[in-house]
């Protein structure tokens, strides 16, 4: 297959920094859309895989899964799109598409694993794919989203992973007028949780450790914030939710949210892989047929009715744009959660350097 | 208000074995039905009240809530039910049926509290209520279900326990024709869990720590027999069911079972109220949208469904009769789980007595 080489950056060790690298990006095949990317959004996984934290790191790795641009080609089969079009790729490149959960349009959860857009399988070229830290990208034309033309492009880019990781759960455990929800957590995740929930006509709360965040927290679009240090305001809140939304990345007690839960309640887990501890006191879930759960990402479809809603809606993230040469930089400051609450790579510094 | 003194069985203090004693029933109020008790079945709870167990026992303690006989007076304002009926009375015989819980039907998560069929606060007389240990009980019509003629009175009592506490997460979490539903444990709740999915027209698996149960459950109706403590046998069944009933009422390890789940299926523990050890593990619930969760009893319109469903299936529970005199060493006989699958009462000893 003939290949192309693009400017990217990325980094080829754990330790080192991210820095300039070339990559190989394949010809455009009957089913490829080509993409020159404009932006890419910087989620905590691309720092995750970067610095091999969870192990199962390929080196080099280019990591961007928030990726927004312009189809500069297609291939002679695709038909959703034309050169000139926006179009965004996320967190999936490919799956097997004849699963039962690919036959649901939850490539998400492909039972014979979906392909990463950085550190997945290449199934085309062999060797590990890469990401949108790079000035192009080539997807098959069923992973790739269209873009409306109405929002802010480079605030749109975190829509494709923050947005419909929390967009995802919000709709399957059917959010909507008049819920009520809350949000653990004001992240990249979390900030996108409000503004989706609030979008969809929620009544909508953040569970904070301190309140220096109510301010920015109704600016987003919560109606209420509630200090989970504080006693009384979580006595105050018990028996109130009917989905939470726990954005937490590190162990912490889910007990005391459990409390706030609404009978038939769900907390999802978006934010943590590990073991639940403190323990999880199963009384309360008994008592009040409470459910604690866990989502990833989404499908390509339900992303799809997710940019559809912001579109309408005008929603997008909130993000500080960088250009490619600070990402080091910008690891170390979300590290420090120094961050409100997207960094967006404006990816004409990579083709300009 | 007037009352009656009938005959009971009861204890007067934890250490104390169960005796004969006395107890008031209110007269027949407008909207009460008065029940000749024939059959009462005997719950876990019964032991763990009498003994106060849980803590909060109120003695005199008389159990039983799994209630069937015959109606034999019937206020002025009921018209449901009328002398000589079949009728039964669960683990409910009051609730506020204002909140928003009862106003769903959902009496058992009343946000006020139920009243226990025993061991609760009787806002009639004040003081405790008194179970099905008894000659004769008068409950309020709005919580008397309608029996079915055609089945074995003795056998439906426990449906009114055991049965609606499997029929109502089965429903909740919308198993029917063709889902694949496992059970955790085979006792007085596992064997109904088992029956009443089988009639749901589930694909059911039974998973049992030891092989000496796969005969008994297979006649009960089980597709499927896994043995939890074989490893082959548990990767062989991962990610597997849509529903798992968890009727285990001691501490155990989840985990295993939460593997055996299909995407976006549901463990729900009805059986055991306390910490989940060894701690949960939140990526497989993660990265297959699975969750777990709890449920307890059912609502009144919920219970008499599911008496309807048996009536129309055939559907019983596997029991052995009793005299009320006995009732001492078949509690010592639950703690060995010696009893396929159910004891109940015939009351005509206690009235014999
Ligand atoms: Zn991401
Ligand atoms: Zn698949
Ligand atoms: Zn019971
Ligand atoms: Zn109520």
């Amino acid at each position: 297959m003939q290949t192309t080489s693009v400017k990217a950056f990325g980094t080829t060790a754990p330790e080192a920094d991210l820095a300039p690298l070339s990559i190989n990006r394949r010809a455009v095949q009957p089913n490829d859309v080509e993409i020159e990317i404009l932006y890419c959004g910087v989620c905590h996984s691309d720092l995750h895989t970067a610095r091999n934290d969870w192990g199962g790191s390929i080196y080099p790795a280019v990591p961007g899964h928030e990726i927004v641009g312009k189809i500069t080609a297609v291939g002679s089969a695709v038909s959703k799109f034309k050169v000139g079009d926006l179009a965004g790729v996320g967190c999936i490149v490919d799956s097997c598409k004849t699963c039962s959960s690919c036959q649901q349009d939850l490539e998400q959860y492909c039972l014979n694993g979906f392909t990463g857009t950085y550190n997945g399988q290449d199934l085309q070229l062999g060797g590990q794919t890469f990401g949108g830290y790079s000035e192009k990208v080539v997807v098959k034309e069923d992973f790739v989203l269209a873009v409306p033309a109405n929002l802010d492009l480079a605030a749109v880019a975190p829509l494709l992973c923050a947005g419909i990781t929390t967009w995802s759960p919000l709709k399957h455990w059917n959010v909507k007028e008049g819920s009520k929800v809350a949000v653990i957590g004001l992240g990249g995740l979390g900030h996108m949780a409000i503004k989706l929930a609030k979008g969809l006509g929620a009544d909508v709360t953040l569970f904070s450790r301190t309140p220096d965040k109510t301010e920015d927290a109704k600016a987003l679009g919560a109606d209420h914030v509630v200090i989970s240090t504080d006693e009384a305001q979580m006595k105050a809140v018990r028996g109130q939710f009917d989905v939470i939304i726990d954005t937490v990345p590190y162990v912490h007690d889910v007990n005391p949210y459990v409390a706030t839960l609404n009978i038939n309640g769900t907390l999802v887990l978006v934010g943590y892989l590990g073991g639940l501890e403190p323990i999880l006191n199963t009384v309360p879930m008994i008592l009040g047929r409470k459910s604690v759960a866990g989502s990833v990402i989404g499908g390509i479809a339900e992303t799809q009715e997710m940019l559809d809603f912001c579109g309408e809606k005008g929603i997008v993230s909130e993000i500080e744009i960088i250009k490619m040469q600070e990402i080091n930089t910008a690891y170390e400051r979300m590290l420090k959660s120094d961050v409100r609450y997207r960094f967006v790579i404006d990816m004409a510094s990579l083709k300009n350097s």
